[in-house]
């Protein structure tokens, strides 16, 4: 890619960020009461809006005008944010995004009606497409793509829940969960894009992989993070995963191929230790010496190539090469 | 109406109980995980599914074929035992139809996550109706009408959560958080089946106002039910309202209407009780004696007789019969 090329694809993500950040911060901002403050609290300032911007560039991608699905993809990220609110309840994280969570801020009863609005918000975004232009039919079909991928979430998040339970360091359930519960919104975001852009079938079915693929690296991605010897700060406690005892794929991995001794302390690292940030410690140490952090990088990289293969059955245009942009940047902490 | 017409009406609601009830139990009966149980736990056996038999009878009262409106009605069913999951945590109610509610016997994560699932399938059935025929069209303006009611219901749960904390004894905010918590579900259930069913706009509206209306009448009588003093169990503990401090129409108009000494009396046991079997005691006397029960069963006659005035705009037939029954039925604990 040259430069001007490079500072193009970045022109169109910053106008995109913005396009979706205004509809978002317009979306609850009427001043109806207290819940309509905690949605805008949840929403703005706004994430990365990842999801969105793929949603934007799926559409495009296809042909479709981007300016038409704009309320789909603040929509996008309404569903998104609903998932990390009831998330931050079940693993009682207090901090999201460098901010009080919004339980830790408004309570309990709050969040949960916050983030079903976010839920029937998504659902109304995708009415308003049609006010835009997009045709019923397109409206239906997205309506069923995202109906399915928010079941298919819900799904992931209890198959996570029996997963950490289960205390069994198994790659499998690990991808599983990853597929249902981070991959599946990715699928139904880049699928719906397609379909409200009026993407062929074929396109569709592509963007759909594409989603699932950038969706899993993502998730692999996201869990590696806190065992990266250089983490950053993640915008929530690094410690959230241990004190959680979540099997995350580094931790499956280093598991695997452990002495019996690394597997000792792994696992008393993971669940018996009193000191999360002694035990975080303890396992970065053992998925670096294990090879687990370098393999888990492997994994994910391996399904941001399927997710760039995938968008090579679309047209040449500055909206595929942004979507292959993403695929790279998923796993290198841009996203 | 004759011996004959009563048991025509009767079989009929029994012939739809019986059609939804099938396709709900077919919905989460997949085995797939604990998720699926627990959708499938709180919906089976199902309650009145009064919702349901509105929207059919609301298609069929247009000219609509309530079989191809099946996914929808069990939909609605599905939006509104969300509700009930998600407040039985919020109001940490153990028990919900004789049984022990979603976060008692599952634990407050698989509660919420399936509160979250049951939303979506709310949505996935909409689109489901597209397969048995329903036009493009009308889906799309049923997802609005669905999303928007959902959306209100939110504003409802938050405004009567701020409401309780006030306590402020206020007639306007009580039936402000009814027709925002209760009846908007119901105006949307009984608008989306006209819609699907192929209504004209005014049949729309008729049959919207005509929800919202049986809806604030069923919120009211169900508000009244722990003060009549021939109090049945209503499947949940009837001091349920007395411990949550919750207030009421009968608690409000009995405030308004009493002596300074009834109303210390009032608010303590309302507000301060230790027993709350004492407390509701005390507050079915105080309810009785200012007379709020009466005036509270006056004002949900009056708003289900607005109703029936409602359905008077659409063509005679079996379902607009039937309507008219629900909107008396409400307000007699039939539903």
């Amino acid at each position: 890619m040259s430069v001007h090329d490079g500072l193009l694809l970045i022109d169109g993500i910053e106008s995109f960020t913005s396009l979706v950040a205004d509809e978002l911060e317009n979306r609850w901002a009427t001043g109806a009461g207290t819940l309509d403050s905690v949605c805008y609290y949840s929403l703005v300032p706004t994430g990365k809006l990842f999801r969105p911007l793929l949603l934007l560039d799926s559409a495009q991608a296809v042909g479709g005008d981007a300016a038409a699905v704009l309320p789909a993809a603040a929509g996008a990220e309404c569903g998104h944010v609903a998932s990390l609110i009831h998330d931050d309840i079940i693993d009682q994280d207090d901090v999201r995004r460098g901010r009080p969570s919004v339980q830790s801020k408004y309570g309990l009863g709050e969040a949960i009606v916050a983030g079903d609005a976010l839920i029937f918000d998504l659902f109304a975004s995708l009415a308003e497409c049609r006010r835009n232009g997009v045709s019923d039919r397109r409206v239906v079909a997205a309506l069923e793509a995202v109906a399915k991928a928010g079941i298919e979430l819900c799904r992931g998040q209890s198959l996570e829940a029996e997963f950490t339970a289960s205390r069994c360091f198994d790659v499998g359930t690990y991808l599983q969960v990853a597929r249902l519960k981070t991959a599946s919104l990715f699928r139904g975001v880049c699928a719906s894009g397609a379909i409200l852009g009026g993407g062929t079938p074929v396109q569709i079915q592509a963007l759909g992989c594409y989603g699932e693929s950038i969706g899993t690296a993502f998730q692999i991605h996201d869990d590696l993070l806190a065992y990266l010897s250089e983490s950053e700060v993640t915008g929530k406690p690094d410690t959230s995963d241990v004190q959680n005892g979540r099997l995350t794929l580094p931790v499956i991995l280093a598991y695997e191929s452990a002495t019996p001794e690394q597997r000792e302390q792994l696992t008393e690292a993971l669940f018996t230790a009193l000191d999360p940030a002694q035990g975080l410690r303890r396992l970065i140490a053992i998925t670096s010496e294990t090879g687990a952090v370098d393999a888990a990088t492997a994994l994910a990289r391996s399904y941001a190539e399927e997710a760039k293969n995938a968008v090579l059955l679309l047209p040449p245009s500055p909206s595929r090469e942004r979507l292959a942009f993403f695929a790279d940047a998923v796993i290198e902490r841009a996203y």
